[in-house]
């Protein structure tokens, strides 16, 4: 079901903010692949207060995989280091809505579930460095054949804080060989997007036992003279706060992200002159 | 007054292991420029857990002046994360204690000061791009002239978190014209240790009336031909602290770092395999 009235090929010209505007109203839930080409776009763990230091301590602690790129005050909806009149509450076009560690519904607006005690942690998605490897002409193979990235379970461990931890879950894309390092190279300028890589080569290095069978995500085709090349994943946080199982927790919907008006290339993810 | 029985020129040749042992024996109570050459050096800023939330968001929306590395579990004064065996309560060579917004003590230990309430924040230092403006040929004058980097107010509004805000503090280095471009690429490298500048030329735009009377640190001649280059700085979270008036707040001295064992160059400051 859906209440879309604009679909993604209107939206592709937009603004940041017309994006926003039109998720904001109603008009679109889509996902956000693709939109407001050059924005930042951010993953989304929102929590109760008594949990978010914890969740910072870890967050900072696993910087590949939880790139911390917001913090807003507690019980404050807005996030203007990210852009402006960003309210949380209505500006992501889908929501995952769980409690204790179950999902407990898919919304597009969460103005009934916010309350003064929440904090929204935004975090650095994929996106980033994805266009910046297109833009060097590094291929991607799951946007090239239009599947969702694979994601795999892996078990590198991370580091705990609190009643936060686990493993890290990975990205894989198929590189070249002879474009490997300069994928490293590139995907490394973005810290605030999983930056480089973190391993390269046999999956069972780091716990994948077989990637044609991925966790989340479709598989893809890894051709001859190819390499699996892993990124830490953005998936990891949602997951490690589905099994601390919180009284509630909201986070986007996959692939339907927060869209700030911070520049993916930008040094900081603060928006000068908010 | 000095306790100290081994001299710098002693220790430069030391790993940091070396140099924290030497410094938790009591044997080191001085300056930490210069030691453990590749080694990542941090600003310290120590403080009850119920201000620890406010201080993180405030230091995440002023990333510049305020770069995280690592954040101590409450109570525990170890930073895994930053290296092997690092106990916050000994293993900095001076500290200053300031209680409601006043300096207290400068002491070589807080053990007496720890508390389970504390949570330590460890923040990059401008050592770590001044070290690479030097290996790639960019002069620092101060360096050159044996003085500490001159530091001023400037009315670069900070972000406000909680009871934490105010005004940018910045250093000032004067670089030759040719080569302020390759100045600010160097730094911008490194986003945990203030990264690019914040401004060139004219002290008046961003509101310094006198370079040759700095705030802090001492005044170095700008030659012909040189641009002061402003980078943000490391006292700004101490002023900051110092004017939010804490029942309790420990910093290291200036100067008398936290001397890390993950590198400089390293993209996150997280020790593998810690």
């Amino acid at each position: 079901m859906t209440t879309t009235r604009v679909s993604h090929v209107d939206l592709v010209d937009q603004t940041a903010a017309q994006v926003r505007a039109a998720i904001r109203n109603g008009d679109y839930d889509g996902h956000t692949a693709g939109l407001a080409a050059g924005k930042l776009q951010c993953n989304l763990a929102i929590l109760p207060e008594r949990f978010a230091l914890d969740f910072l301590r870890f967050c900072q602690r696993n910087p590949k995989p939880c790139p911390i790129v917001a913090v807003g005050d507690s019980g404050d909806p807005m996030l203007p280091t990210l852009g402006h009149d960003i309210d949380i509450r209505t500006d992501v076009p889908r929501y995952s809505v769980f409690r204790n560690g179950q999902l407990s519904d898919e919304v597009t607006d969460i103005s009934r579930e916010w309350s003064d005690d929440l904090v929204t942690v935004a975090l650095g998605c994929s996106f980033t460095f994805e266009n910046a490897l297109l833009r060097n002409g590094v291929p991607v193979r799951h946007l090239e054949t239009g599947k969702n990235v694979p994601m795999y379970r892996s078990d590198i461990a991370l580091v705990s804080a609190g009643m936060f931890g686990g493993d890290m879950v990975v990205t894989m894309r198929p590189i070249p060989e002879h474009l490997v390092d300069q994928a490293k190279e590139i995907s490394r300028r973005y810290p605030q997007a999983h930056g480089a890589p973190i391993a390269m080569g046999d999956p069972a290095q780091i716990g994948i036992s077989d990637l044609t069978k991925p966790d989340w995500g479709d598989a893809v085709e890894i051709k001859p003279g190819e390499v699996p090349v892993y990124w830490a994943c953005g998936v990891t946080p949602q997951n490690v706060l589905l099994q601390a199982a919180l009284p509630i927790c909201i986070t986007h919907a996959p692939g339907h992200m927060l869209i700030a008006d911070v520049a993916e290339g930008a040094e900081t993810t603060i928006l000068p002159n908010h």
